[in-house]
C-alpha cells in the first residue's frame, strides 16, 4: 500500500543548502564559545517531566510534549536546556573547579501554534556560567552573546540589560501585591508603559512613586533607581553592580548599543538578579533572539548553592535575522568531478579519487551513471565543481589526465604522477 | 521542595571531555562524507508513527517511543533515519539531479534493555545514495564507510559483503517455504552454520544442494553461487555484479579485508540486492558498527521508483571500538589565562581578552573570581592553559604584560602594543 507521509506539523526538513548554512553558523558559534573557554556538553532529548514542572511550574504542561514510556515513566521532550544542564551539574559536576563554563546546542520542543520564527522543534545554542557572580563575570557572559551575533555578521542587534532583584524592590516600594505584580508583568514586557501607568493610578498607589517608576521604564537611567529605592539599604550594592556591568559592557567590551531596561521581566521566580535580552528589531513580533541572566536552580535540584547565570540563543530566529540583513554564506563547492570516458576507465578513476580524498583531503566525485561527457559535465556544474578530470584510454596511454576548469572551460593535460603528488585546482 | 532528579534510564549526559571526543569524530566523519561529495540534511526528531510501521512492520512497536501529541496525532521518536530521509526525498527532492548523495547525523531512540553499546538514545551517522545501482556506485558507498572508520584511526575492522536477492534465489533453489526462511534467518545471522545444516537435513531437502549451500556460507567463494543457481538464468548478472563490487573494493579501493558473506540477512523485505556489514571484533556481541545495502522504499512512500542504497554507522559503538584500540584524541587546550593582579586591572584585562578573542581567534579566559595569583594559576593549569598573562599596576605603568609559560614556568615581559598585534604562545 502506497501512502504519502507528511512531516509532523511545526517541524522541518533541512535540505543540503539550508543545512550548510546551519552548520556554518553553528561552527562560528562554537568557535566563539571556545574563545571564551566555554566547553560543550550534551544532555538527553527527553527528561523526567517533573524536572520541567519543578523549574517552571505546572503552566509548562500546556506547551510540553509529554508521554509515558513502556516502563510507565512520565517523560517530556525538553522545552528548554537550562533545567537539564543543572540536573547534570548536580549529578556529576559539582566537584569541578570553578568557575565552570558550559555551552551546548540542542533541539527543544514546544507544542505551540507554528508561525514564522516559532517551530515545534527548534534549535537553541546556550551556555551556563557556574561559580561567579562578579560584575565582570556577568558582563563577560553578556558580551559573549553579542560576540556570537557579531561574528556571524549581524549588525542590527540591540542589547538591553535589567535587574529583577531591583524590579522586585521597586514593586515593594510601590506596595504592589503579588497578584498586582502578575497582572502588571505582561504590559511591562510589551513595553506598554502608558497602560502600566493607567493601571497603577487605578490602584491608587503613591503618585510620586508612579511618576518615578514610569520615568525609570521610559528614560532608562539607572540613577533613578537610587531615588526610588532610597529607603532600601540593600539596594545600593545591587544598583552599583548593575551600573558596573553596564559600564564594563559599554566601555571595555565595546558594546555601544547597551541600554538599561528595567522593563525586562522574564521569570520573576527563576531569575534572581541581572537579566538581559538581545533583539533584532527587523524581525518584528519575534525579534527577541537571545535572553538570559542570573538565576537559581541548583538548590532546588538538590545541589550545593552556587551563583549561576546563562543565556539561550534562538538559532532559527538568528538565521531569520541573517536573512533580513541579507548576509551571505560561503558557497559549498566540489573540488573535482571525475569522468571516466569509457567503462574500462572506471576502476582507475576511483583510484585517482581515493588519492584525492585520502591523501589530499579534497572533495571529489566520480560519475556514477556512465554518462556521456556532455551530461556528466552538466551534472558537475550542478554540483559547483571547480575542476572536471577526464580519464580516457588515450590519456592513460600517455600517463596524463585532462583537467577542465569548470568556470573558464579551459582544458589542459597533466602527468598522472605529478597530479597525484600535487593536485592542482586550476 | 528539593528533589534530586535522575537522568532517564538508558540515556546519557556527555561531560566536556566526552563531548570533545564526539565532536572530533563527528568532524572527521563529516570531512570524509564531504570528500565523497555527500551533502548533509536533517529531518525532525519525531515522525508520524505509521512511517516506521510502513517500513518495518508492526514489530517495531515493541521498541518504539510513541505518543499522541495535543492534537491527537500519533507520533514516534525516530528509531532509525532511512525512513525519514526517504519521506523527505519524496516530499521535496525528487527533482534534484541524480545521483543524489545525502548524509546525516541524528539521534535515534529505541526502548531496549540498556547495556554496553546499547542505549535508548543513540547517535547514528548515515547516508543514502539515490539514483544509481551501478557496481562502482555500490562499491564507492561501501568504501566510504570503511574510509570513515580508517580516518578516525580504527584498524581492526572487517568488511563483509552479501546479496539478499541471490540469497532469496538460493532459498528458492532449496525449495524453502516462507516460514522455513523466517525460521532459518536468525541462525544464519548468528553464523551458526552447523545448526542451519541440521535443520535443512531435518526438512529433508536435496542433500547435494544443502552441501553446496553450507559450503557457500562457510567458504565464502562466489563461484559456488554459479553452481547453486545454474538453473536460474537471471542470477548470472547479479552474481557478476556482486563479483565486480568485491573486486573493485579489494583491488581498486584497497580494502583488503573484504569478504563475501552470504550469511548477511538484515531485512529480506527491505533490502533488495547487495548488503554489507562492518564489524569491530573487539566489541564482542555488539561488534557490528555499520550496516547497509541496496533497498527499496521510495515506491512504498509514494515516490517515483529509483535505485537507492545507504548505510548507518553506530556512533556510540564506533567510540567504544576506538577505546578498545586505545586510540588517542587531541587534547583540548586553552591558549591564554589572564590574571588581573589588582581589581582595578580587571577592565583592562578584558580589553586584552577581547583583542585575543576577536582579532586573533585565540581561546582566552580571565580570572572571574578575583583570586590571588597562586590560586588563579592552579585553576589555569586545570584548564590546560598554555600561557598565563599577569596584568598588574607595575606592568601597566611600563606598558608591558608578564607572560608565563604554564609548562616550563618561564616568565617574560612583552610590550602591550606588540603583543596586541602579534600575540605569542611562548
Amino acid at each position: 500500500m502506497v501512502v504519502v507521509f507528511e512531516i509532523p506539523r511545526g517541524t522541518r526538513d533541512f535540505p543540503p543548502n539550508e543545512m550548510h548554512k546551519r552548520r556554518y553558523v553553528e561552527s562560528l558559534f562554537r568557535r566563539v564559545f571556545e574563545s571564551y573557554d566555554y566547553r560543550e556538553i550534551q544532555t538527553p532529548t527527553f527528561e523526567q517531566l517533573e524536572l520541567f514542572t519543578a523549574k517552571s511550574g505546572e503552566s509548562v504542561l500546556d506547551e510540553i510534549y509529554e508521554f509515558k514510556d513502556k516502563g510507565d515513566r512520565h517523560l517530556a521532550l525538553r522545552p528548554e536546556l537550562t533545567a537539564p544542564v543543572m540536573r547534570m551539574y548536580v549529578d556529576q559536576m559539582q566537584m569541578e573547579p570553578k568557575p565552570l563554563k558550559l555551552f551546548y546546542f540542542g533541539n527543544c520542543y514546544r507544542y505551540d501554534r507554528p508561525q514564522k520564527g516559532r517551530y515545534r522543534e527548534f534549535l537553541q545554542a546556550g551556555c551556563e556560567l557556574i561559580g561567579s557572580n562578579k560584575p565582570e563575570a556577568i558582563a563577560e557572559l553578556i558580551s559573549l552573546s553579542m560576540d556570537m551575533l557579531h561574528t556571524i555578521g549581524l549588525s542590527h542587534v540591540e542589547l538591553d540589560v535589567g535587574n529583577l532583584k531591583l524590579l522586585s524592590m521597586v514593586f515593594d516600594e510601590l506596595s504592589l501585591t503579588k497578584e498586582q505584580r502578575q497582572d502588571l508583568l505582561p504590559s511591562i514586557d510589551k513595553e506598554e508603559f502608558d497602560e502600566v501607568e493607567d493601571v497603577l493610578y487605578q490602584w491608587e498607589l503613591d503618585s510620586s512613586k508612579i511618576v518615578d517608576f514610569i520615568t525609570l521604564l521610559k528614560d532608562r537611567k539607572s540613577e533613578l533607581l537610587f531615588e526610588l529605592l532610597s529607603n532600601q539599604d540593600q539596594s545600593v550594592d545591587e544598583i552599583k553592580r548593575l551600573q558596573q556591568i553596564i559600564d564594563l559592557l559599554k566601555n571595555h567590551f565595546s558594546i555601544e548599543s547597551v541600554k538599561l531596561n528595567m522593563g525586562i521581566v522574564r521569570g520573576l521566580d527563576y531569575y534572581t538578579g541581572t537579566v538581559f535580552e538581545v533583539k533584532a528589531p527587523a524581525l518584528g513580533a519575534e525579534k527577541q533572539i537571545c535572553g538570559g541572566g542570573e538565576y537559581n536552580l541548583i538548590g532546588l535540584f538538590g545541589g550545593r548553592e552556587m551563583p549561576t547565570s546563562g543565556f539561550a540563543l534562538g538559532f532559527d530566529r538568528t538565521l531569520l535575522a541573517m536573512d533580513e540583513e541579507e548576509l551571505s554564506f560561503p558557497q559549498q563547492t566540489l573540488d573535482y568531478y571525475i569522468i571516466p570516458i569509457t567503462e574500462d576507465m572506471i576502476p582507475f578513476s576511483f583510484e585517482i579519487a581515493s588519492v584525492l580524498r585520502r591523501t589530499h583531503h579534497c572533495s571529489c566525485d566520480v560519475d556514477l551513471l556512465r554518462r556521456g561527457i556532455g551530461k556528466a559535465l552538466k551534472y558537475a556544474s550542478s554540483r559547483h565543481s571547480l575542476v572536471a578530470i577526464l580519464i580516457g584510454p588515450d590519456e592513460l596511454k600517455e600517463d596524463v589526465l585532462t583537467l577542465r576548469n569548470m568556470k573558464s572551460g579551459e582544458q589542459k593535460q597533466v602527468s598522472i604522477d605529478e597530479f597525484k603528488n600535487n593536485p592542482d585546482i586550476m
